[in-house]
């Protein structure tokens, strides 16, 4: 298959899934048709959008590529008309959902380079690109986001960014580095997942752990 | 009446009419005299910045035009020296609230178009600008934001907003397009505070009705 | 010692007891690593990065320069590695607090003045560099923003910063201006602690009081 068209297929793909996450999320907490929408769109473009905030990529292309908006349309009628499929669906949402959050991470990240940001820029905005959207969900579902209180999710979004990033800044191929930095992001979300890998916490009682 | 001065009017009753709104919400909640005029200004001018900041109007005009503070202040001044006034004035502010939404949808969407965006951005940024403030009000006071939950009010922004942009699109004249973007826009919200029209929500119980 | 070097220091201190704050309060809620760390960094960063936005200065410093995110990890690894050691410091690092959030207010005025912004941009930005972080800690923890309800923070650090704009805009000596902008600052902070100080709230009961 060909390269762009690959890339062009995960980001949409990526899109949907996340749009999937918003419109279950906003569904069951019974906000009405626009407020499902609008959470669909959030998820999915809301991380995008403060990068390209961040870098001076004016105006977010979440805002200005229609085609955005119609695949978050698309996953609203999705949550919407054939909910009980979707619900049933959820272990490959999960799946496709570590994928898109690998593929943002990357590929935001190599737009951030692209704009001619530093190194440790870029690293946090392909984070911010792969999680942005989550956070915003959370926030206006006025809930303390999940991506801080436990799961693996944040860091595997580092990680690949970090990876794509090192491999820009060295001149490592273009051929396999973003594929290989997807592949790193997305497998330590789903083994984490698999094996219930989590982050440490350090509740006030037990004191005195080490930072790892 | 001379058309600039009518915009620059309804522009600030917009204005004061949305930090009223704010002021009030954050007396009920009992915040602090700056809390209160945190919120006014918010809620009068948080989408327009937001809107400023998507299409690289930098700086963005609320924060560098001192008579939106100063009218947001005036708002506080009047919720705080005259509440009981205010509160039983509940009736004309949610009617001119909703003129203040419709003005600040097409001015909104007006904008954007002038700084060179496509119609989408546009449509979308006319929407921020009308309901952003709201947003940010219920977030700041934690809970979910009261327009992705029933009432018909971000999409009548989008009504207002798509007929401007629609307009300038079509060169349709400018003399009539942006005050028949303020009515459709006010007028459905007004409509459909009477009637009480919702837009549908899609409770899990009841699954599989059709999207509309 | 060298001026430069002075307001260097500052700097690094005022991000560090930012980044304590951040990390105290998301261990309290018991958030995981990258929890932590996401909230020592937003804290001690986040209200220069909204500053950089609405100024143009693209990208924010806060992501761009490592020195920021390395002493928010370093603020981290203190409040995980010797919690009741810094829980017993609370008071100087209080006191730290005011002083950092004076040096924000100052610092992010000036910066907006250098990008070329007017009076009231930069008042307001100085005052949203000092306190945005800390409303962004709230607003993730899921409460109302402390800065809204009582304390006297927002308007110490609008004080700063409209001393500063104030004495660049006569061309007052900038030997002087700077410090003594931080040290009215954090001065009528400390005070206000010290006295217990608060802005007046407007329960509705009471209702009519005057606004001040």
């Amino acid at each position: 298959m060909n390269e762009t068209l690959l890339f062009a297929l995960l980001d949409l793909t990526g899109t949907f899934v996340f749009a999937l996450s918003g419109a279950t999320a906003a569904k069951q907490r019974n906000l009405d048709l626009f407020g499902i929408i609008a959470l669909a769109f959030l998820v999915a473009c809301g991380g995008g959008i403060v990068r390209d905030l961040c870098i001076g990529a004016i105006p977010p292309t979440g805002l200005s590529v229609w085609r955005y908006m119609a695949v978050s349309i698309l996953a609203v009628l999705a949550v919407i008309g054939a909910y009980p499929w979707v619900a049933r669906l959820a272990h490959p949402v999960r799946f496709f959902d570590g994928l898109g959050m690998g593929f943002f991470a990357v590929a935001g990240a190599h737009k951030a380079l692209l704009h001619g940001q530093n190194v440790e820029t870029a690293v946090l905005l392909g984070m911010v690109t792969a999680v942005g959207g989550g956070v915003m969900r959370d926030v206006l579902l006025n809930r303390v986001p999940l991506i801080l209180q436990k799961e693996i999710y944040a860091s595997a979004a580092l990680l690949g960014a970090g990876f794509e990033v090192a491999g820009e800044h060295f001149g490592w191929s273009t051929q396999w580095v973003p594929w290989v930095g997807i592949l790193l992001s997305s497998g330590l979300r789903q083994l984490s997942l698999q094996y219930g890998w989590q982050l440490p916490t350090f509740p006030s009682r037990r004191g005195h752990q080490p930072p790892d």
